[in-house]
């Protein structure tokens, strides 16, 4: 494998910063104070959703709002002010590191945000977020938009005017979509989801004209939840998630944290008795983002480039570990057996083969989080496409049920029946937009790096048959996961796949896999 | 009840700030954001001890260090200054509250301390307290004190530091045992702790040579640790703790904490699967602290004053429970059913006062946490002794495993072996100084309001044999917890009790205890 990677001739030198600048000394000293502060509240935010009673919600706002306060200060310090402005042109020169130039790029970025947006306006976003999530709750649990739309009016007019504030040069969507993808803009995202959505929406319907039908009920009976905590446990060893420097807990809704990677990163999963699926591709999802957390230099801790380059970078490493290893037979050679040993009785007479077409099979559904690989992509372009229009004003709230389930109708082929299933299944515009995007991004960098990963280990499906997941997680680690957030997320996929974004690469895989699986004809 | 609480005639009004006065709401104004603040180290404290991984605990120091850095520019925020040095006359107009009045000598007391300790030194403490904790707990693993002792010895020059910058009239150990016990010094402990280290080494002596010995062979056996938290679940719903605004984890070192009282409120127990009396116990014991700390009005939430009045009052509940009430055999006549059905082998033969026998079996132990209520005392005095020399410079940290072993043998009779089961089983010196003779304090204060409460409830012992333990939790919550820290311990103990702290409530209940339960001549 070390040879291999000599091969590789890297080219970008491993992130430090330099200790000799004072400005730079002075910057760290700045942020690590954030940073350090930041991770008490993501500490908060994890016993919030893993422990916390009931009783305490209320007094935990207030806590959290006082960490926001401190937080706000310190970004609006007028000396990290003058650092950053005293830093901005020399930070060009050869002198400095390119983790010197992210740190200034991520740390103007966030103080960009905190001296732009009035005080009042964030105040006043957050008392909107709160009753929003109340309103869409109460509208979801009686399926009617009607009590959600005065709200999510209310939001985007907020949002409209962050954008104003923070800034454009096309569109007022771009801006809000810059704060989880930096540097995107959608117009190219236009570019790179067009062959998605044509190659999901062809591919669904020859799979459905071919009338191969996969059974996976063996996936839905009663599972304990000890044992599948058990094979969890053992799946996330297995990719090298390190519990030395992490934690498995359960929540309602799986998620990943971090309170100073790559040395405290937690994750969750979700555990249905009646669903194994659930837990242990929630495991490996969480795992993905988790392991690229544990990856990042040591160099970076208590940074701001302590974390992944962009939500859609994030997501291409918990989507390449969930999907494209994860849902792979090569990988279930290995570990089906755990699965077998935890539940005997249920899989005693299934084989991989089965197993594995069980975990891909491919059904239209309304539900996003519940989407197999080849739909999973239609559920976000209408997000996308939607909350695009709505923030840049094309389309009023009152028209977003019927335009959702027009849009499901034309790229599904099913429709909602009511609200629920629909317009108010997701809690996301609630709290903002911009965030959908980063899903499918993801999905386009995960399959760019597989293929690049596929390039470099010809033997790549031997070794995960073995049970090595490690040689992948070293490579990725050398290769993305040790620079953190130095690099902007289209820089880093151009270091590690040397060519730029290209989402040919995922519709290829999307074809050959489901090809495969259903029997269609190759389409190339 | 209520009529019995009524001829009490409460002279104590309830605890509420003036709502009309400027200078009290901007005071308030600020100590909540502080306790807010404090709340999320408080978090992070619990998080550390619950679920962090190793690799975590020097990241975590430094975050932990960055808010003590934050809470000190609170406290030594000359506006805050300004309000109390505004209303320190002022305050003693009858005006204001008792809670004005507890809020602003509460305020300087920490403001004192926030002044007087630089920064550097608080946050190099902080630091310290992360590594030592790790120290302690790898020296605790190998049995060898030489890993701790670097970690002490830092720790021990640190705290002198702290004690010169506070000031002292005495000692310098009084300035520590004053952050946990105000208005409390060496010289008046020495007075209360002496009759108690008499007491308990002759009673001991009589147990001894009385040759009686109690059969407690069955709290040891295997027990899984399932059903032990079951049951302790189980006594805590009993005693009235509230786990809508609570919860209870495990730990190797059982303790209560709180971020928001008497909103959010949590404990651990430590599950031991060959000793049934260490979980069960620290149910109670942490119970009693845990019911303390949801007493609280929640006119005092989010304010200095939400928390008990020292560490010592705290202690006094712990042990009010935990032993007055949870070693008593009124107690287990309604509780011992539990106990059987979830143990149904190990006590289907035993009735109801071998087991609160064996509760109460004397036996001179190495362990302090699980002494019997005879010897206990002289575990906390042992470490009192060696504490107070260690923070006046009258011995060095190398001296102690031997010093420690040598009060052991000439107070309880028996000597460790090695360090793990001596100088080396309690987790406090890890972090600082002054807290362990609270712990007797509080089996003083306990003694004496047990005392109380059996002169107000003639059938004290009929009613808790019932299963009640309402009516007691509600007259301690009405006379004692409602406050908080509104009084200092001495006038909250002189206001329950109706008269100044008496060792020999202790010492008397202790004789008349024992004298029964071994068959000994009474003293008195």
């Amino acid at each position: 494998m070390r040879k291999i990677i000599m091969l590789e001739q890297d080219t970008l030198p491993s992130p430090e910063f330099t200790q000799s600048d004072s400005r730079i000394s002075a910057l760290l000293d700045h942020l690590r104070q954030i940073a350090d502060l930041q991770a008490l509240g993501a500490i908060a935010e994890w016993d919030q959703n893993t422990a916390m009673p009931g009783g305490a919600a209320e007094v935990r706002g207030f806590q959290v709002a006082a960490l926001q306060g401190v937080l706000h200060e310190q970004w609006t310090n007028p000396q990290l002010g003058n650092l950053l402005s005293e830093l901005h042109e020399p930070i060009q020169r050869s002198s400095f590191t390119d983790a010197d130039r992210g740190l200034v790029r991520e740390a103007q970025r966030f103080q960009h945000r905190a001296t732009k947006l009035p005080r009042k306006l964030v105040e006043e976003l957050a008392r909107v977020q709160a009753t929003s999530f109340e309103a869409w709750r109460s509208a979801r649990e009686h399926s009617d938009f009607a009590r959600f739309a005065p709200m999510l009016n209310r939001t985007i007019t907020l949002y409209r005017e962050v954008a104003d504030h923070l800034g454009f040069t096309e569109t007022r969507y771009d801006a809000l979509l810059n704060q989880y993808e930096p540097g995107m803009t959608s117009s190219k995202l236009d570019k790179l989801f067009a062959p998605v959505r044509e190659t999901s929406r062809s591919l669904l319907q020859r799979i459905e004209a071919s009338g191969t039908t996969i059974d996976a009920s063996y996936l839905n009976g009663t599972f304990p939840l000890v044992q599948q905590l058990t094979v969890c446990e053992h799946l996330l060893r297995n990719m090298g998630y390190d519990f030395s420097r992490g934690q498995m807990a359960q929540s309602p809704h799986p998620f990943t944290t971090s309170f100073g990677s790559p040395f405290d990163v937690r994750l969750t999963v979700r555990t249905l008795e009646n669903f194994l699926q659930a837990s242990l591709m929630a495991a490996i999802h969480e795992g993905g983002h988790a392991v690229y957390e544990q990856g990042i230099s040591p160099s970076l801790v208590r940074t701001l480039l302590a974390s992944g380059a962009s939500a859609g970078a994030h997501e291409s490493q918990s989507r390449l570990w969930e999907n494209a290893i994860g849902r792979s037979e090569p990988y279930w050679q290995s570990q089906f057996t755990v699965v077998k040993e935890a539940f005997p009785a249920q899989f005693a007479h299934i084989d991989l083969t089965s197993f594995v077409r069980a975990l891909n099979k491919v059904r239209p559904s309304l539900i996003r989080v519940e989407a197999d690989e080849v739909t999973y992509n239609l559920h976000i372009i209408v997000r996308y496409e939607l909350e695009k229009a709505l923030v840049n004003g094309n389309i009023a709230v009152e028209t977003l049920p019927g335009l959702w389930n027009a849009k499901y109708r034309e790229y599904l082929g099913i429709e909602p029946t009511n609200d629920a299933e629909g317009v108010l299944q997701d809690i996301h515009w609630s709290f903002g937009f911009g965030y959908f995007p980063t899903y499918t991004l993801g999905n386009l960098y995960s399959a760019q790096i597989f293929h690049k990963l596929h390039a470099v280990f010809p033997d790549f499906d031997q070794r995960l048959a073995s049970g090595d997941t490690a040689f992948a997680l070293q490579w990725l680690r050398d290769h993305m996961y040790i620079y953190g957030a130095t690099y902007l997320p289209e820089t880093l996929i151009e270091h590690i796949t040397n060519e730029t974004p290209d989402p040919q690469h995922f519709t290829r895989y999307l074809n050959s896999k489901f090809e495969k699986i259903y029997g269609l004809p190759a389409t190339s």
